[in-house]
């Protein structure tokens, strides 16, 4: 079976990581599927979907190692162009992905101990996240 | 149901990027599955599959970032070895990945309106590359 | 159909790299399925998986990049308060990320020619790690 699910999800802008950990799971509580793999696509090109230790020390030193990787003090050619600020984000979303897949057993996710799912914001301002969560079972 | 496709596309060599969202979705159109998830598997160590918007900007500061993350004109054991000028190539495929999983619904993939599939070259002289495509309905 | 397997496997601590192609294959030689994709999900939040040319020049490579994305000897917010000593662990685990989706046909894993799947263990010290193998077919 094959069940597909839209969630949504707002964040606060830049630097903002939300933890949907949560959110995934109660999905699965009610599906129709005991056992299978969730899989979780992000409708975005400056955010992106990752999975990570949900400790406030990680969660920062994850940001600086993301500035590093595209600074938001560069220069980007898309920044020269449109002017929107988030050059870096796109980069860095590109990067880091937007699609996961987790299994799941019992309708219960299979994460390791300290793995949460987080979907983490890279763009400038506030913004409306779509995640489309496919369950295949 | 399952099916699965082979495609063929061709690079110009180093910081091609090729979008292939058109290809992928032609494919679906004609598949017997009408919602599912579509896999991409890229069978390659010297390219990349992601999402990125396609503006001309954001992919010369993609490209800027993968040479950050791996100079071309680094130091690599690798090339040391064997001399094929391509160890940059390899590290940033093994970092940013050659599997992709998106969701489609009613033919049509589950795609944000900005977000668009390319493969991208990291190898430096042409190449054929084969993407394994998997539709999961 | 859909088979769930656990594979365990042992690092010897920091930057150790394990070649699991052929532990996979095996499982997928034994399945009920003939085709189909597998789904790897490795339940930790300081290893990784990638697939990437298994040279000792290249995996070398691989780690000088990932020590220049987060440098052991870096300042984490996580070492300060926790005093474990894998900070950097933490980071290169959510940007490399735990999952990896493969096609396979009459029950051979669909790779490149060079590519292998590798467990890259980032953690400070020996670990025991987890592999949920999913097999959808």
């Amino acid at each position: 079976m094959m069940e597909t699910h839209k969630l949504e999800f707002a964040t606060k802008g830049e630097n903002d990581i939300l933890n949907i950990t949560e959110h995934i799971q109660n999905v699965i509580e009610h599906s129709d599927a005991h056992d299978g793999s969730v899989n979780l696509f992000l409708q975005s090109t400056t955010s992106s979907l990752t999975i990570i230790e949900w400790e406030p020390g990680i969660l920062n030193d994850f940001r600086n190692a993301m500035e590093k990787i595209a600074a938001k003090s560069g220069i980007y050619e898309h920044e020269l162009a449109w002017h929107d600020g988030n050059g870096h984000s796109h980069v860095r979303s590109g990067i880091l992905g937007v699609s996961l897949s987790i299994p799941f057993a019992k309708r219960k996710l299979m994460l390791g101990e300290w793995q949460q799912i987080v979907l983490a914001e890279f763009d400038v301002r506030p913004r409306k996240r779509t995640v489309i969560m496919q369950i295949h079972g």
